[in-house]
């Protein structure tokens, strides 16, 4: 799993500010955009119809002829379809906009008639790489956006053509809520690859680190603030759909609305813990860098302190003074047993220094 | 006591995210799981039956019999007996999917005719172990569910059995915060663990601290954080519960809430001057990891700063100038106490040496 | 794009405690102050008027000419032009000494008639620097003042001119959202300069940093902090344009504001993000030079570790023991294989050094 | 004065969680305890009476004896003369096992008829100690439980016997104020001796500073954390004795409550000011740790630089090159000048390189 | 602006404790203390009168005698005129006591017919230093004490005199306000004081810093903490008159109020950005000492690179293997280059090693 750096110039080139000179609620074509992808699932108790939609204006046809309508379109960049989709629901125009500007955090706006909700859901596929989910629940139809192909909703598509659970029994906010959980739990197996890379990054650090290490352990850090950053609006935007909006959501649907709340709060207390694992890597880090310096010092200071008296030692018996002209110069360099006494003399510093280094440890 | 450590791969197995594909509120079976062994007391003031219950289809009969019935049930992987308990109380599924997915945060929620009750329990068994503990409390039942048999309940079962303090006059509210009031206790012994751990490691670190030693610290600190995940909400827990839930609580049995309200107050606070112990520890390792290294610069330096200008003596009474040649060239190496010379100026730029390092108190 | 401190002697000549002995209330002229411009835009959905005004007394006949009048004032620092907007326009001299003193905090404050509103806007010009705009929201009027020429508010001039969006079918409040938009917009280009500088300061951190990366480091950091002081500010002033002031605002502005409120969180979301990115930076930063040490010490330690034993040897062989007074003063002087054996020995020395040290992993 | 490390071992034998198989509400007797000394003073404006009451039962007979009845009891050891105590002024259970508890975090709780306040007080005796003071204030009685005798309450036992201030003319919730003031006075000579002992350590840190000094540094640090996890609660306690609980205290003696809180701030200030001068005391330690290496390494480098290069001079005309072979090979042994050449060229080198650290401001 | 440490002492002596035996509400002269100077301003729109003050008994003639009655005091240490003031005034002893006991925090407190505030103003007189203000606002008076004469309240009096502003058309309440906006006002420029010593620590840090820098670092940082524990509060009181009472103060004034706690934030702001001014320099501190000892190892590092090696090829050559005794013994001492040989092989390792250090960056 890469860190998120790749990702920062493409999302730079998306232009963060959209509108220098437009109006407030202007939409913004992106010429460069795939045709948007229509996909409709009508069902009830009962009933079950899926159908891929090309023209838009079919659409408004189809709003009470299931009791459940879920219109999900994939691809935002083409501002004229999000204009008539917009039509057709009367949905408001700055709703509109924040569709298809991709930045928003998660958050949860009441229109009156209709619920807006942002969130953001997550792939496990590589890099870390969140993508915006818009839902508008209005009484008769759920109409989702996402800014491209692939998403983590199959399961919940599955119940729907295998009737299982009560989905089919259930009304519009519970497919709303299905998705949402369907979108916390999608963050559950990407933060447990940041857990298993942080215990290799931890064993890491302690053999082999260097500058790799450091820029690693950094750059989990800055992913899980990133995540941080994502989740914890994801849990606001629940507890305020828990909340506010009796409206929107039946008794029953509450119920089920906690338990997802519930799970933010358990990703997250991984989140969390993954951050205090992080910042304490970078203690051992940089504490094992020290270490290491030290037993580097040690072992320069362990040479230096054997061969230093040991060379001074053969230096002052390599000094040239004149043995014939006193009995006073260097005697020793005459003496019968001089050169192994020097060589004696040497052995007993080196034992000596090796002592002192056991005293202290150092060998 | 070890980390948490070696809990951990277990723990992941035990998928955190357990329905990919299937709806919210689904009980599944793990295949490995032992058979739970359903434990029920019924008691009043004058009564008391205890029983290993097999069928579970008997308890229904039970409801009802004795002023307090106790259904404890341990094991919870066998989907069947969870929902068979569920179908017999009247309990939400959602609810019993927390039951069996066991890495609930503690926390309360209220289904109306019952309260249903996540807390965590621990062992002081030598690793930091919590285990999930769910409760419902209703008009006429406690069912409590725990991960495996072995917990910290046995003498508030004693207290039924001998009829101690007024457990057998009072109700179901009251059981339920005596099984709580075991759990918050059980927390003290380990922590009282964590702390002479901590004083062992404010020996070591002093003394013959390696990298052990902070991985040691960290490891402390990180299971401190996970305790503190757990305890946290566990306050949160019994606050709401003195708050919330006049209906299932007598104002007698709030009084003894409010007091083991206290105690999670004084289990936290010891958490908290641990954690903060261990952040100290941090600081003088890295302090003592300085310290040491300055010490073994300080021989280093000594020995090179004696021996560097003596072997310089030296070096230059080797050099090889001709005396033959000039009076100029080295005439101490023939002079009478040339020799000797030599060896006291090396004596005095040692004294000197001496007294300077004396001076800079480094010896 | 410059740190802060070049603005910084500016600042502090124009005095923050204005009034040592004035009353509160009284307006100081700046005598080097240019003299102020006010352009009136009065605008409707049929009409459009632009006018450079140069009589202030002018302006009372305008107010109620059309359905919206603008006045916007560059400089401040003409104290009677400023008591003379006041009186025309019926302002609270506190309010104009807030306009003329240009120290303020974002805030928003009610006069019962009119609101008054500080806000703070930047220019994406190379260096940080904020320019105080007051704006008075009444009733027929929309009032702002800016410190100098110069705005972000040109694309709000074009939507009216061109008629683009409702702004023409809207009232004041709509214009006073409009030029608060402008204003928060004005701050994502700058902090994505503050993005990029930061992403040239990681490359430069690991590569070839000295104490010029940390000021610059530090600088950035401040410059975020600044940037942070005034942001917060703002969005509580949006958020208190949103909850406390019904009265001047539609409900229809209403949601632009709260648009415009999303837009400050997402501001504030990248700035926070920059702030983490900066002490990440920091700690990349000690840890390199930790490392850039560790690098040199090993070169010194190998060095070391290498020349001194072998300088031992050569030192030994260098010495003048007679080898004519006995069979053991250093024969080895006169063997047949004596420098080979010497060169030979050295060798095995320095490869024994080698293995070592790659068995350290330092070479 | 010595830190809390002392006291620790006999804290955890005091056992922190007393009742493993206990129903909660049971007092436990300590064998060793000595028998609780009871003194009664009842007073009025007019009246004085002062007694060591033997016998438990004379109490009942005291109530409404006089306008203010104290009941001071040190020493709660003794489980039956607690229980006796309890029975006569009608005291909850639970209530009373705190009481004997000592581990109690400072609180109020009101059950009702009376009071139950736990503080705890501090001596200025050379140690950190501090200990729990619980009190009943009911209608009719103020009953005050200590662990041991001795205590900082004579100042108002004086206050009483000499009629000093009001205290005869009011009532038991003026008596319950008095005390309480005089436990938060009790802080403020203890937290001087702190600041007395940072502004040692400040001096020891910049001159002799070695591992005891960060010790030191870190046990204060952690006895005024101690300390803040007492006088927090202290705090909240008088805080909610001024909100919460007008029927136990008369108006005029809430004003005397507030500024018994006020002082509780001040302490506070005072705590958190030492906290942070620990906090700075780390940094100037792990700075001073640096430097110190620093001036090491000068030194060493200095030596090291100086002569090397000196050395290696000598090195040069100690080769054994033969003159006689060649006229390149080593002149300048034969040269008249040559060993003052050579020494020249010593001083030469010796006077470049303390220029160069004279540039570098090394020495 | 020296730091706060030499006042220290003499805080210590005035007792922070006063009354160890004392009853609450206790005034306690000071023996030292001058006498009280009473200065009383008196004045209306059309009349004004000053006088100094000598017989306490006057005032009471005085109330109601002009439309605004301006008592100040100067000097609290005599019991004798404070309690006759409070007589007089009709004031609560409790808040006579805090009049003079001067530590008190920033406050107000209602006492139904006045209100009480406590201020603490400063001095830009070369030290940190600030004084406590005691406010009564009373009906018909408004009494102020200070610690000594001296104050920041001249261009109040002077606005006073001259009938600047609305003054003399307000009450009393603008009167107070009046003060305690001087109050906030001065601390202005004692902030920015600090603000250009940091600009200067700023320099000196990068330059020529030694351990009198950090203490100096360290020393403001302590200074701007205690500023911060009086301005916070400062800001709470301002807020709570805003908010808690409008008996006091009329809607005219509370908008000047309103104004002057705007002013609090504006201070609390520099404030809080010194601050972390302060922490990023000990962050440049500790790295700039990390830098520099990197550079001393660089210099020792390279030294030792180029001379080890040099030292042993001089060795070598300085060995006395007999060249007579086989062609194999150093040949190299007799040959006719050999000499320029030993030169130029320690040219080349020279270059050798300089080119490494450049490939490395070193030099």
């Amino acid at each position: 799993m890469k860190t998120e750096t790749p990702e920062q110039p493409a999302r730079k080139k998306r232009a963060r500010h959209p509108r220098k000179s437009e109006a407030p609620g202007t939409l913004v074509s992106d010429p460069n955009a795939p045709k948007p992808v229509i996909h409709v699932m009508g069902y009830g108790p009962e009933e079950l119809h899926e159908e891929e939609v090309h023209d838009v204006g079919a659409l408004a046809a189809m709003c009470g002829k299931w009791s459940v309508l879920w219109v999900n379109v994939d691809g935002v960049g083409n501002a004229e379809t999000t204009a008539r989709l917009g039509e057709i629901f009367g949905l408001h125009r700055l709703a509109l906009e924040d569709v298809t500007s991709v930045q928003q955090r998660p958050k949860v706006e009441s229109y009156g008639e209709y619920l807006f909700v942002v969130a953001r859901m997550i792939f496990p596929d590589g890099r870390l790489h969140t993508e915006q989910v818009s839902m508008f629940l209005g009484k008769d139809f759920l109409l989702t956006f996402q800014e491209r192909p692939g998403d983590c909703f199959d399961p919940v598509r599955e119940r729907i053509r295998k009737g299982q659970g009560h989905i089919r029994q259930a009304g519009h906010d519970y497919l709303a809520y299905a998705l949402l959980d369907a979108i916390v739990d999608s963050y559950f197996p990407v933060l447990e690859d940041y857990g298993e890379r942080l215990e290799d990054l931890e064993q890491e650090v302690i053999t082999v680190s260097d500058e790799r290490t450091i820029t690693s352990i950094l750059g989990t850090k800055r992913d899980l603030l990133t995540l941080r950053r994502t989740l914890w609006p994801m849990r606001d935007l629940l507890n305020s759909l828990l909340r506010d909006t009796g409206a929107h959501f039946t008794p029953e649907t509450q119920i089920y609305l906690r338990d997802c709340y519930d799970h933010t709060f358990q990703v997250i207390d991984m989140l969390e813990t993954y951050r205090e694992s992080a910042s304490g890597l970078l203690d051992v880090y940089l504490s094992s860098v020290s270490n290491r310096m030290n037993s580097v010092m040690k072992v320069l200071t362990i040479i230096a302190t054997i061969f230093m008296p040991l060379s001074f030692i053969s230096g002052v018996y390599g000094m040239n003074f004149n043995p014939q002209r006193s009995p006073w110069n260097m005697p020793e360099l005459n003496w019968y047993w001089g050169y192994p006494f020097a060589l004696t003399l040497m052995l007993l510093v080196l034992a000596g220094m090796i002592y002192f280094f056991r005293r202290k440890r150092w060998i």
